[in-house]
């Protein structure tokens, strides 16, 4: 890679997710954005009938184009909705999700990885799943993640791969160590040593892909007033504390555990360049209350850079063209910024 | 009580505080903005020595007129600062609190009580306390409000008595259910019935002091994603979901749980007048996000108005004459407002 190859960055690698939720009719409103803001370049990894099909549904005209080599997408993409088409099984009904379609739902998010280990797509950006739906026709990760995390291995053996979720707006970056369990799971779930692997990798992250030289990292407690010196519960001193002493002996600009509740003001966000937050509603209260369709979801940790929007299929509201693009927009241009700047991370 | 009355409310009742914390010079920060907008007449029970020494060290010409009734606060109001006089033991040291003024910590509190009980104060605005320097002079009680609602049954015996915390500023009122426990007790301490009895207090007082005659209330769920359809917890299909059936039954209107996360931003809070979260962060986040020096706590279920500022006392900024008045400010204004309502209310 040389500098004069950031100008000429691949496409992104848009994924179709469910075709029965509003990925397909977020994904052509994007496009159709195109002149009015900027919105980096993509390839959408769906079915093109399904793509017209919905677009008609919705009363939009928008040309769509079947490339056969993703490099196209740039030059296609202020003329055409550049496809690269992955056939479904059954017809996409609009809120209606069919586990017949859950084997192109998937070679949507393959093909979107293997291009990004080519090197033909900047980074994979992926539309929401039903998890449940997938799970039907017998898929077996966790989540979207595990499975990205888990192609990224097939692609790029021995890479390293512990994925982390970030949700990230203008004015906010914040990670929760622990996220889909139980409320009454997260004290025995909470370790020093997850905390501190997720710590690393956010502080990794964010020099490689936000360029930010020596970030500043702030933790919050576990419990109400972060345990008013151990009278509300003992995690920060037993757990968060020595995470972060661990932290600081390797160099990494950490402070905490602070009272959660006082940590996302304006004024307080100003002091950190990512929250890391214990659990999962500690993360995302904030972040969607300032930030309800603007934030995106990236997950660090991977070998490519992957973002989605920060909301599931919506299969209630889908074919109904009263879906929200912005999340989506945000998701791609998050996407553009941080490959272009491990591009340019990786040449320095 | 007679609609004429209304106009001629009588002066809050505003306690000290910790004399070493920041409550002093709020209050005299309050009190000189009394011409720039509109401040709720009070009178400050309080040292007048120590208030007046607090004004010279932060070089500021306060007139403090000491009144021997607090019915004198309203006409004084306008040209000085109305203090009843409660002598403190010790010099007030900012940032160095002393148990010696333990005792006039809680005079202060007890004679605004009382005046609010005889009704020559129309609410109670309390300053901050620290409960370590009250608890090691041998006070019992597990916090502030626990000491208003005994305070209260000395004075109106047998008078409704269950405190419940409410955090409220312009665009947000929300109420925790559990509130000073560890994260990791919560599931254990949540009960339908406190949910319920938490839920008809804030139902009766939003009626009675926010002038809301049929209010909306929302109610969060534990788990992230509300539990996902008891995937990720089951305190929603086991507690929170009779809880809703039993105020719903009872005529109140209820809904929820919902995911906490998607409750806070500006959309979503058009649809409740009061949103009921499970526990300490679930509530506090949103709200200090939103509001961090704007939030006022009131005490709802007592037989009085309580207000405080939603902040500690500061003692590692008090003397300094930087703490912002603005959290207290709005503590005065929302309770003459609650009062007048309540009075009112009482009248219709």
């Amino acid at each position: 890679m040389t500098p004069s190859d950031l100008k000429h960055r691949p496409p992104l690698a848009l994924t179709m997710g469910d075709p029965a939720g509003i990925g397909l009719e977020i994904s052509l409103a994007a496009w159709t954005q195109r002149n009015d803001r900027y919105i980096a370049p993509f390839a959408l990894f769906a079915d093109a009938d399904a793509l017209i099909a919905r677009a008609s549904h919705l009363a939009l005209s928008i040309p769509v184009h079947i490339i056969s080599d993703i490099a196209e997408a740039n030059q296609i993409f202020p003329v055409a909705l550049p496809v690269v088409h992955t056939p479904l099984r059954a017809n996409a009904v609009p809120g209606d999700p069919d586990t017949a379609n859950a084997g192109a739902i998937l070679a949507s998010i393959e093909h979107a990885v293997a291009a990004v280990a080519q090197k033909t797509a900047s980074a994979v950006v992926t539309n929401p799943i039903a998890k449940s739906i997938l799970y039907a026709a017998g898929f077996k990760h966790p989540g979207h993640t595990e499975y990205l995390a888990s192609l990224s291995e097939l692609h790029q053996p021995g890479a390293q791969r512990t994925p982390v979720m970030m949700l990230a707006c203008d004015e906010l970056r914040v990670v929760p160590v622990t996220i889909h369990i139980p409320l009454n799971e997260v004290s025995t779930a909470l370790t020093a040593e997850k905390i501190v692997s997720t710590s690393r990798i956010v502080a990794r992250d964010l020099q490689t892909s936000f360029a930010i030289s020596n970030p500043r990292i702030w933790l919050t407690g576990l419990n109400p007033h972060a345990g008013e010196n151990a009278t509300l519960g003992d995690e920060e001193t037993t757990i968060i504390e020595p995470a972060i002493a661990q932290l600081q002996k390797l160099g990494i600009d950490v402070s905490g555990p602070f009272p959660a509740d006082t940590m996302f003001h304006e004024h307080a966000r100003q002091s950190y360049d990512a929250a890391i937050a214990m659990y999962h509603d500690q993360a995302l209260i904030p972040i969607k209350t300032i930030a309800f369709d603007r934030g995106v979801n990236t997950t660090l940790g991977l070998p490519f850079v992957r973002t989605s929007p920060d909301h599931g299929t919506a299969f209630d509201i889908a074919g109904k063209g009263i879906a929200s693009a912005e999340s989506l927009i945000a998701a791609l241009n998050l996407a553009h910024q941080m490959a272009t700047t491990r591009a340019r991370t990786a040449i320095s």
